[in-house]
């Protein structure tokens, strides 16, 4: 069913010939090196035979048409912020990037939506929809740099999520340009609705494998009128896995709760200038919103005080966002110190602390640096794989420690990609996680929807 | 692909026949009668020719293998209270029906999770997680008799969805028997989770034509601290729309906003000795939850005081439950009226007033009684049409107005159903509303899930 991956020179001067009869084709070696991988750290074998840097609906229709008549194999391309090489490309392939597609249609203050398109940035959105007193609750850390159409093909995550659920629950409605070229519509402007299977939630996070996304229409929130946050220190990462833990059984919703393990607050504050591994060898991060965020923000002080060594209340709006910051800060910290891998398993929210503990047995055992945060109030961690810049992370003790990783999510009833997709670098462990039946039932749903199998091949299944 | 609708008397005999291998089969008369159709008004033409009345998963596998074997068109069926005859059978069809299937399996209060059979009533599962003093969101109004088999089969939303969102947002995983008799499971018992296909969201909604959800893993959330309740009464139902818009352009986040026009007063209070239509000609119900519920209920006062003639705010508990009860009591009430026929349209929300200025004008234009009730923070409304108990619902005057109503939601941005589905009743506006290019895809799902077309046809699509 899927394409098959070759690098061999025949196919390749053949895809590029027939995306020639494109306008925006380019075959350019730079224009196909800067396409050719995400932020995840693979680095492909081979460059994509050609790019086509659609601005236009009409342009995606027009590349997948000629990619379906003359059977190439494509890869959809938003920001290229992916983590799991989702977007990664080689010889044979050529990659429709939508990253020129980025503009924001409309936005209604009253109805609450934004219609955009799929290569306007995360925080472009957030911006916009700003203007208006309203926010897009979706953040992955990324935010500056992502863009939605990536969003939408991973079902991305973020630090909001832990209290406005992930992007399936604010993406109202899809233009999706399908594998023959025709152009689809799902979902609806209304809040609810349920006429007919949901192709909507079925497009998103299937990572580019079933139709092109065009354009989004995406649910905004008001902005919350009270936001309170605070940082606690720990005196080790169990015990601040423990608070996060004790937050969920306190039943108290937090917006934020975020966790950093102490190696990632060395790499923050040597790379930021900060001092938080000073107050503690982990750190949690805790906001809350809405007319009791105060009130609430008590409750989790009292929850986490008997495993924090520090807890530090934000006194104004910029404290808070130092706070924030610091978390922000961990990725772009750790890539200066090697190439990195950023692991997402997601684990019920009690086990978190056996989690960490479990990475740093994994750490030890393979030799491997991890460094670990964590969107805790969902039980999803980020442990990132560092290691040095020309060794590589698919295979040797990186991919040892990877597959230890997932299964030790699997070990606690958990799963192998909370929010960042399975792409090309988890496919392996697919067929462990989800079973025989479902694979069947997802390559039969693939199948009907691009038979001969041209939307970015050998990724997500 | 769809079976043939036959009440051939032969093909009839072989599906009793070949059914009447299984144990809990049965073709008893009143037994076939009693399971024909739902509470949608709807009046099938002939009985199904067996019911298989499961009690365990391997009950429904078995069904299902002799009925893939024999090609014999299946009917799941819960608690039979859907409101579009989703779960009406005739002859030549099975109806598996899984209501004895109502055991809670197990309640995880640390991580919020209940797993439960399909039969088991909305109601039990809130009762069950109340005391652990947590709650289950969507709450549709027929909780005491809907069973979440049923809930997952429409994707049903209810009073809450204002704050917590549908079904979808609240059922982690499923375990379903597919149309070959095998069980696959869905989804996963984490919060986040994005291996795969979303084929958790493909089957929530689908109706009983994908497969027969055996069990679901609900997501449960912690009983608010604190909620209050108001009810504020106007001169007409336009007023009590545009106060409810003013709600959502306010960027309130009530937990409850339903709206109910003055006939539905009426007989609320005829059958309930209540004194509602007294103080307006429309009611609003507005609930707010959490830390801050006092001060958000503030805002809704503010809010919607330009528009309201009197506004009341519960004093306590058993005030707030006497109003919630009010709305509770609509549609039972009316059903004492005459047989009713539930419209579910959705608009945007800030149409609202528009959609019951329209539904007055379809009720005076074809002569139809119409009541109107509303989740009115979702744009979600219920127009009831009401006709004597002797007259169909599926022909004449109401079967003209349920059709100008869709057509008023469609000139309004709104879609055919917001919470209740397709079922049999809506089944020619689909196409209308989502086009040839979705209807092409969804049939392509439902042909490679279903090859032989043996779950529920006829319905949904």
């Amino acid at each position: 069913m899927l394409w098959p991956m070759t690098s061999d020179s025949t196919s390749s001067q053949t895809a590029a010939v027939v995306m020639s009869a494109h306008a925006r084709a380019s075959a350019d070696p730079d224009a196909r090196a800067a396409v050719a991988t995400d932020r995840s750290g693979y680095v492909p074998p081979s460059l994509p035979d050609a790019v086509v840097r659609c601005e236009t609906v009409d342009d995606v229709v027009e590349a997948v048409r000629l990619a379906h008549t003359h059977g190439i194999p494509l890869v959809p391309r938003g920001a290229g912020t992916g983590l799991a090489a989702g977007a990664s490309a080689h010889a044979g392939q050529v990659v429709i990037d939508v990253s020129r597609m980025n503009r924001i249609l409309s936005i209604d203050p009253v109805e609450m939506i934004a219609v955009v398109e799929p290569g306007v940035l995360n925080a472009e959105v957030n911006a916009a929809a700003g203007e208006h007193g309203l926010f897009y609750a979706p953040d992955p850390a990324s935010t500056a740099i992502c863009s939605i159409g990536g969003n939408v093909a991973t079902n991305a995550g973020g630090m909001w999520c832990a209290k406005y659920g992930v992007t399936r629950e604010s993406v109202l409605g899809l233009r999706v340009v399908l594998a023959d070229g025709r152009v689809l519509r799902t979902g609806r402007t209304t809040i609810k609705g349920v006429t007919g299977y949901d192709l909507n939630a079925l497009f998103i996070g299937s990572e580019g494998t079933l139709g092109i996304v065009v354009e989004a229409t995406l649910r905004l929130r008001p902005r919350p009128v009270r936001t309170e946050t605070l940082a606690a220190y720990f005196a080790d990462v169990e015990a601040a896995g423990r608070a996060a833990s004790a937050i969920t059984a306190a039943r108290i919703q937090p917006s934020i709760l975020e966790l950093m393990d102490g190696p990632t607050l060395d790499a923050v504050d040597r790379a930021e200038g900060t001092r938080h591994r000073e107050l503690g060898a982990a750190f949690l991060l805790a906001q809350t919103d809405g007319y009791g965020a105060h009130l609430e923000l008590d409750e989790i002080a009292r929850a986490i005080e008997p495993f924090a060594t520090t807890v530090r209340r934000a006194a104004d709006d910029d404290e808070a966002a130092a706070l924030v910051k610091a978390r922000r800060d961990a990725i772009p910290s750790l890539e200066k110190l090697g190439r990195v891998s950023i692991g997402d398993i997601a684990v019920p929210r009690n086990r978190l602390a056996e989690a960490f503990a479990g990475l740093e047995e994994i750490s030890q055992r393979t030799g491997v640096r991890i460094f670990s945060i964590a969107h805790a109030a969902d039980g999803n961690l980020h442990p990132m794989i560092v290691v040095d810049p020309e060794e590589s992370i698919t295979e040797g003790p990186a991919k040892v420690a990877l597959g230890e990783m997932f299964h030790l999510a699997q070990r606690l009833g958990g799963t192998l990609t909370g929010e960042h997709g399975v792409g090309l670098l988890k496919r392996e462990w697919v067929v462990e996680e989800l079973g025989g039946t479902s694979i069947e039932l997802q390559s039969a749903i693939k199948a009907a929807l691009d038979p001969t199998g041209i939307l970015n091949p050998g990724k997500a299944l």
